[in-house]
């Protein structure tokens, strides 16, 4: 056999400001690096038990089955999912972005039949509509994004949207990756049966172990299924036996991975949730303000907007292409393209986490500047960062 | 909302001589450590083609379809047996191990027909029963574990076992979980179509991106299937999307597991594969010369034992349960209990990548003379040592 050569890791230095992975908080990093115990061992049993009820403070829940499942966002999602849905099932879903798309098609996997909520991309459901669709549909999950990646939007009226589901007699579960930890999301408060969430966005914790978490009535429906989960692995009947108090082995945890979700939600208890939430609002305010001085125009009106991740429109001519790799290649900044409805026009910028700071926001806008320049816009570059600035700063006047 | 205090990471610190996760190389827990770049960044997706084609090396395959799995082992189990096993198909699986069972469990959520080729705990496949059971049931899939992590026992003669499928016309997928790494495998050569591992046994790589390869037989079987994979995370159709050509969007990987996991297999690399088989091979026999010196005894007969793995029988009276503790409380030393139908009567000691050193194998031979001592055995506890030192002398003598 012969060797391979492959250079010692040299990743490039980006600035991580698009829709995830985010910056990383250097204490998480440091946690990431910290030699792991075993899986079993009754100091990572202890450790389990603290991410735990730290997850459960972060999510605003009191429930007894909250995880971090072994693997990305998309993993949570389809744990939930596919936990919940048992062949034969209705869901009802959104259809205003990505995410709620996926959800369709982790239904259908799960043997599941899906009603869509038609809703244009960029604007949130109406509680109306969901009504309606759990009134002609009869399901027995409602889905819901509560911060869609994909758009930028923001689903308000959460309870109104449980309180229909709940009015027919359905579950839901909500989709929470983009606001956990950066963006006022109360899961018991609101009613959500299931929710899954993410470590990347403004958690700033880099992914592979993944929030989840199921009320009682939610668990009650799964433990009694007729039916096998389809996926062994995200089984969250044999998934109790390991993370309830039983601590038998079913697989092995990412051991560094819930080392570092831990770090990431201690950040998160040391600086309060509320003042977390309240520092991505300011934050992801100053951002905007220097994206419309600069000419970009917002996608999601401001009722809906997510602080998290903001969608903008580029001046005519310009290609979302074409902006992210400048600023990638010339600034070593990291934004998006737009998606689906989107992707031609508008790029995707994230205010997320350890991202959500001074720093990283004047460094953005001042490279976006100068990007738009290099392509051909008539702007003075500077603008961007002295909006925010003043942004910002009538922000911290009382 | 109450915060919630809780303490800085201080994980204990253990010497890692159980069945995984192993010992960790510092260069493995640097990349780990190392700020993330998004999922599609360029340099991220150069890093993604450089542990492919380590991957290939460590597997012994030229196989495109090479990839690490999101998820922990058992994740990139699930993704071989949800792919490959269509609902309707049978695989006949091995009833020798924990592993085997967990195989047979995958294959019925998957929706296949199960047959066991009835063999006893601790002892290996007979090809010939594999061809009986080839011949009896006629199956789509033939399941080997080459390396059984519950009982330390090595499948020998690989090539006859996927001999006998292919005859059948069945397609063979094979856990290398405790062998890739550390003991001789050879994918391409022994015909093998699908294969999974795990980064935390001999690769000594922390959990949480998990080696898998499938070859073009299995891919095309997989892509030409009439029924969606009951997985979305885990649809090798969507994956190849990300990890192949397009670099599509599928989800977001983890990324700092791909760091370290392209550095664990860059050490493999450098020590070189074979050199690495042998080493692997010379400690083990030092440490089985010390724990049968100290009155344990081999469950598995030599010509199907591990080397990564040895499952020892203790001396009558003790439990395994107590020696475990006695090893972790008192010398910080983690192996672990048998399993199945040596849970009562044997540990599982191994010898893994980083752990498979003069070092590593000392201390735990002499924290087990101490603790067997301690539990009223009556034996020198330093016997263990001498005995593998002389051991490993006589080996490094030409």
């Amino acid at each position: 056999m012969d060797s391979i050569d492959v250079d010692e890791l040299r990743p490039p230095e980006r600035l991580l400001m698009g829709p995830g992975p985010s910056e990383t908080h250097p204490r998480v990093l440091a946690a990431f690096g910290t030699p792991p115990v075993g899986h079993l061992d009754p100091g990572f049993v202890e450790m389990m038990d603290e991410t735990q009820e730290l997850l459960r403070a972060t999510l605003g829940t009191e429930n007894e089955w909250t995880i971090p499942v072994s693997g990305t966002g998309s993993a949570a999602m389809e744990a939930a999912i596919a936990n919940l849905v048992a062949p034969g099932d209705t869901a009802v879903v959104p259809g205003n972005g990505y995410f709620g798309d996926r959800m369709a098609e982790m239904v259908r996997r799960a043997g599941g039949e899906v009603a869509v909520v038609e809703t244009a991309w960029g604007e949130p459901l109406d509680p109306a509509a969901v009504r309606d669709a759990c009134a002609t549909h009869d399901p027995d999950v409602v889905g819901v994004v509560h911060a869609e990646t994909s758009t930028g939007v923001l689903q308000p009226s959460m309870e109104e949207i449980t309180a229909a589901a709940h009015d027919h007699g359905a579950l839901v579960v909500a989709d929470c990756v983009t606001s956990l930890g950066g963006v006022e999301f109360r899961m018991d408060e609101w009613g959500v049966d299931v929710a899954y969430s993410a470590g990347q966005k403004c958690l700033s914790c880099p992914p592979g172990a993944s929030p989840l978490s199921v009320n009682d009535a939610a668990m009650e429906k799964i433990l009694d299924r007729d039916e096998a989960v389809r996926s062994w692995y995200l089984d969250l009947s044999l998934l109790d036996e390991y993370w309830g108090d039983e601590r038998a082995y079913h697989h092995t945890a990412p051991v560094n991975n819930v080392y570092a979700l831990r770090e990431a939600l201690r950040l998160v208890q040391e600086e309060g949730l509320e003042a977390r939430w309240q520092r991505h609002r300011r934050f992801s305010a100053a951002l905007q303000a220097g994206l419309w001085e600069l000419g970009l125009e917002p996608v999601v009106d401001e009722n809906a907007r997510l602080p998290s991740l903001t969608t903008a429109r580029l001046p005519d001519g310009l290609t979302p292409g074409a902006v992210v790799a400048t600023m990638r290649d010339d600034h070593n900044v990291e934004i998006a393209t737009g998606l689906g409805a989107f992707a031609d026009e508008a790029v995707r910028i994230g205010c997320m986490g350890h991202g959500a700071r001074r720093g990283p926001i004047l460094e953005t806008l001042g490279a976006l500047g100068e990007t738009l320049v290099a392509h051909g816009v008539d702007v003075d570059p500077g603008t961007g960062v002295a909006a925010a600035t003043a942004e910002r700063s009538a922000d911290e006047k009382p």
